[in-house]
């Protein structure tokens, strides 16, 4: 509840337009949903622009069930739902929710709002073959929330030239998503040749003393080009999320 | 060389305006300057947006004079050094180089343009008071390449009403920089109260199990609010980039 | 063996009530019983105020059959057996042994006492869904061994307002048990809005860098606020047990 | 702001006893002091029950004393500063503040209200004499705040008979603090020979693969003893705070 | 494009051989071939010697299938894909590709070009019996690629005799391999013995303390002997790529 | 071959008793037997005391009994295989191979000889009942080489008086093994009660920060009781085997 | 106290020899003496063989004073400091203490016994010059204790015919203290050559990846010799404490 | 002793040469030179085609003194000395050793054969300034060895022109040293366009999640070129050796 809202409701009390008990009720409902499980918060929507996305990793099929079901009663739509097994989209789908799957992004989404424009200029790079599951979170998350999405994959950096005859598309995006695993070196040369903000996301491909991506990561953290910020390994929507978030800035207002 | 650049270069070729030979030279001409410790890029400035940065930790005086110094002959302004010691900074004023030194920052400035306008709207938002060279080396370097900087020093999460109750400043800002040590919450705190990008700094503030950053680091990787990515432990400087990057991004032309 | 005890012993000796060599006995009979496999320690309850708890995870349903058999011979109650998988739950049932199982908890109590009384009050937070069964092994530990616990899940950080509009619940608890995975800030906010000791669970919720758990285990031991201890992660049944410790502590005899 | 602090304004409102405007401002004015470089937190002696301490390792003399000196000037007293060095502390004697410095913990008193009593019974047991400035920060810090303490030091385990003899001091505390370095085994010998909370502090005594505390903290979070809760690496102010919230427990309102 | 070919080119538009606008696509013809998933590279043989190979362990069937009907397309031959399953090279076969299989290496060669002589002298040379199959990666990589292979396997350092009676052997070798999990000290030991270049692999064979592979990665880096390097656990085919390109050196061209 | 052996082979080239060709291939010829996968050395049995020990873990039924039928071809007997599988015993068996089979120390006696006496005294104690593969594994290798083994297991520092109540067997061992998991105090305790070498085993038992046997492994080499030395994690074979040659030891000849 | 001294003071109680308030004081004397800062224990040269040592590095030179003074009223002598500074052994020397100083190892003996005997073998091997001082601690500690000792220093593997030309002094050794830093190869180089106990201890002696001794320590964990046991980093007093333990065995009675 | 020279003197003793004692006595001597702290090795020349080099970094400067002139006084020359301190070169020029030191790689050569013919082609590249004492220690190695050098420093992947515009330097070196701090992405960037040999060389320049060199190890370990292998962190002098090894291979004898 905002100040100018606050002000409202004081001059509705002072007006004897509401009660103080009703009042301090108003103070009180929170934009919150308890199914027991889980605490929905159909605010979110409102304060971060964005409605509630569902992790699904560590949910069972009836958790998301429950969750998908209640924010449909509210009203919502577009609702994103990330790592879900083939099982419980099955489990949604039979109880008649509609529902969009991207089996290589492991995402769903719910009463997709195909409507909506895809704005600006996302890139998702990536370096090998074996990065794809990543980069189709990123890239499917990214469009969902209104971003036009260029992917470029298999360019990793042994093979300079496949990224470099790019150079257009590279200098074009509004905002780069590097996905690379083992040396996660294709966020730095990205990041060289580039003006526009990179959202780095090491992954787990490789072996040995790659240690489940910790190399990608500590690499990404550690560039020396400038622009690169990072996020957690493997972490596809994050990198979609905050992409879309920077694709669609609006203009500084003078 | 661009495209475009390419083909009034061949033109030229197949006018006789330019012998081939000359024409190989001007695709051999690099335009990198080499001092034997050091290869300057000029065209960083076309190519990133902004001039070459100095990195000034490992560097000697006599290295980084010698870098500046080519620099300004080659008409270079706004030159941004980070991390540069006392002794430096006082080597370089007795060479007689404009330079403006922000000591908490550990930053200098080379040629401070200050005509320059500071535009849009940066929150730099801090958990402890002992971050603060890491928060001015954010504030000064997104001040110096454009941005408008609001600070808002010492509010972590264990006094959460001190950030409460700055909600406004938190709402209107373009994108955030929530720098942190310990256990590094203030990144998913202010993530979770905001829709605008957050880039989150780490610091090596704190002692024991904080190895040196290692826990605030890995919280904020793992942070649950979305809009949260991360750049190296102390890194101000790539934060106020990023942020300054963020913060002056254009409305997308439809 | 206590002071008071030995004396009457001696007396007893001095008195001719028993020879030198039953008396040495009595020195020499512990109260241990030994299975081979496990050593089963009867004087627990007496000298830590709770029967031996069995840790499930290790032991074989034979293994644990054993020990429970014997302890019921000795007329023990309340058992508690933890990380007890479902196979094992069913051979103890199968031996007609009285058994209450927590499935979520993964917890089973032998003999549950249900006349006794849940006093006080322990609040158990989370930071999100999958952290249930940490959740539900902390609560029911604490309900078993005398607390009335309140639960208060799905909480996290992201949405701080969901854990504001509780704050009567926060400030009304004797003791509260934070619990959360990926970055674990849900212990420093609850910390730094309560003054009673919170017991900071770190749960392995998470993927890529928290690293099975590192991240909210560094994150809670570096918490700024006051008053957070912490427990090994995934460790409800610790955490359960220390908050019914300090919940159940009587008020100072001055 | 509680439930019916916001009742009994809104009613003041109703009846015109304040202004919506005015009554704004009360739900806007936070108990908060900002001094640039930190924000000084007055409520939090009401909301967590001990005043601000001010955590003096990273700060520099001129900011510790502008720190205390607002404090000071709103009339709070027993203010304690941690980790201060013995330079900070001349230069807040030269100013005239009524300070009382324990050099080996390293922790300073601002006007030490010593009429105050100390209660209950917390007990300190320390492994080594190595730990002595950690086990005198948990100490002193328990006392300030109005514990009773106990010091037990240098009972480590290798040497077991030492603490075996103390056995009546350990069953009669109502709380302990174990602070051990090296495998830092003494929390699980205590642990299991008391029935009270114990809150267990490694420390960085020791060397090789020590790891400046990581083997004494990873054994004590894994310690097969119920009731061990453990802090950060040589936080010993953490420690004798939560030991003081436990020991001054009041009894269950039934 | 090297500087001789953009003279002639240039020439060519000179003359009029060649318009502006078919030259500056023959800048751009990238030698590259896009599937989506993978981006091949068929400039590689001349840049690096060999021809592409295939990484098969995070890519699925069809891809792999895919990739390799269009290097066949090309003409290309001796194409490796390394850590192939079972299933993969079943799919292939299937398609009546020409493929020979090395069960213990997990490593195929397509269309073997089995006329081309293997020259110089390679030695892999194993500390247990537990690593072969990281040592057959090696062999069948430096045999396909044109070198001469001896195998010496189970001759770790617990048994000095058994490598010490094969002093001829290390001797005379131009290059080679020492693959060791546990300790590592096999790269050690041979390194003291021999004036040739080694390649150390450390293997993720062991248990406890060996951390997959830990412990022998760090040995080898830390080797006290002269002429030791290392490549990623596990990684039997960089060995073998390395050694093979060391063994085929030619001599100086004084 | 020794002093003696080349003086005596020296003489009789010398005497023409063998030609000096002849003599070379007694020094090259190698008491080692290749199998291609395995190098067996026939002289360790000579060397160090006890015949070749084949560690199981890693190879296949084959090669297993490969390696069996050649030593034993060669007259063997007493050959102890480690971490061997259920499918690998079978396996021998099934070719007649007379073997003794330990399945909860996962260790095999290929002709094992029964009529050796077992002698000295060496007491394996260990912290809980999840040890207990560990501890057989170390009990049943110290019995095969000729020890008089006790066990002690389930004595964990949790419940101290179980141990102290055996205070007489640890004095009387030869030599202790301590075996644990978690924080791996064990071997502290037993080392500050005793006079004799103490082995510590860390085991994986634990989950969450006992991070795979990490937390008892730093416990152990952190041990502040003298005496004590350590082996890798879970590894009874290895203490086993020491503590036997300890046991063994013959007094010295003065 | 053990079974025979109880039964004869019990047999004093019974025949009125002594009161049982009195006999209950003799069960209650221990044999400590407690300074404040440390709890001397007595009664470690019964239990343990040895009497109380010192470890030096922690304690300022009035605590090594204060323990020393009151060790010698009690008549103790050949009492060992470890880890003790110049600084502390000048304000030893200047009390008169009778003390007799090792600079490489940084070890004291206070009142050396030097009528003693040195008996047995005891081997110090060592990688390399830079582990002298580790080495010295092993070597003076095992002599002090009543051990003859062998050095061998500057043997690594990088050179194994230095190490291989010493198999004598290798083979005659009761027991072998391997010291190494960097790869710490030597502990199975010299495992796999002799029959009698190893004790490795790792050095922190390397730079780079070797961590401070890391390096060195898993290697030596994880030895594929038989008959290896490991200390802390750089723990020479722990290992020649143990090697003279071993060496100082005495024959099995049978 | 190879098996010509056994042959050899077993023949001229049969002839009755050399005596069967004096015989002994040949296969006995030691090419080893012991001076208490250090075991020179003389035929480490013969053996591995260089002389011994000493790591001066544990070294007094009387010890590298004592190997230094017993190394002479054999009539050795060109001896390398590593990471030797200002203060040794002094100690070794007063005693009037012929010594030429190399202060920005922090080595010395004594007696260096300046007439020897610098061969073949050894390119040393650099990520950034900071690393340029490791590579003059590579550089500087190399060229004592007898190779020829290239230095290109200071051409990270940031800024990536920088390296593509020497292209033709980097496919004419015969073997390439790839230095690099931070993300350490150099060596796969060469690495994917040479066909070479590369020797990549982490150096612990950076910061934060550097780790000390850590990011860049990890990184050039899972590098996705082919051709990489990699030494321990900061080792320029291994480098060096290495690629001097490589770049002097003589060609394959058919």
């Amino acid at each position: 509840m905002n100040k100018v809202q606050i002000l409202e409701l004081l001059e509705l009390v002072k007006n004897g337009g509401i009660s103080p008990k009703d009042a301090l009720l108003r103070f009180q409902i929170a934009p919150l949903e308890e199914l027991g499980y889980a605490t929905i918060d159909y605010h979110r929507g409102l304060r971060q622009g964005n409605e509630e996305v569902i992790y699904g990793q560590d949910k069972t099929s009836e958790q998301i069930s429950g969750i998908v079901s209640n924010m449909l009663r509210r009203g919502l739509s577009n609702i994103i739902i990330t790592r879900i097994s083939q099982v419980s989209v099955e489990f949604l789908l039979k109880q008649k929710i509609d529902l969009e799957y991207h089996s290589v992004a492991k995402l769903a989404i719910v009463q997709h709002d195909k409507t909506a424009h895809q704005l600006g200029s996302v890139l998702i790079a990536s370096g090998g073959t074996g990065d794809i599951h990543v980069c189709e979170e990123a890239a499917v998350t990214a469009e969902v929330l209104g971003s036009r999405v260029t992917r470029l994959y298999d360019v990793g950096v042994a093979g300079l030239h496949r990224l470099l005859s790019k150079q257009k598309i590279l200098t074009t995006a509004r905002v780069i998503v590097a996905i690379a695993g083992m040396e996660g070196a294709l966020a730095s040369v990205i990041g060289g040749l580039v003006s526009c903000p990179v959202i780095a996301v090491p992954t787990s491909v490789g072996y040995g003393s790659s240690f489940f991506g910790l190399s990608s990561l500590l690499a990404m953290l550690n560039s020396c080009a400038n622009g690169v910020s990072v996020v957690n390994i493997d972490n596809g929507f994050g990198a979609g999320y905050i992409a879309n978030l920077i694709n669609r800035m609006e203009g500084i207002q003078q």
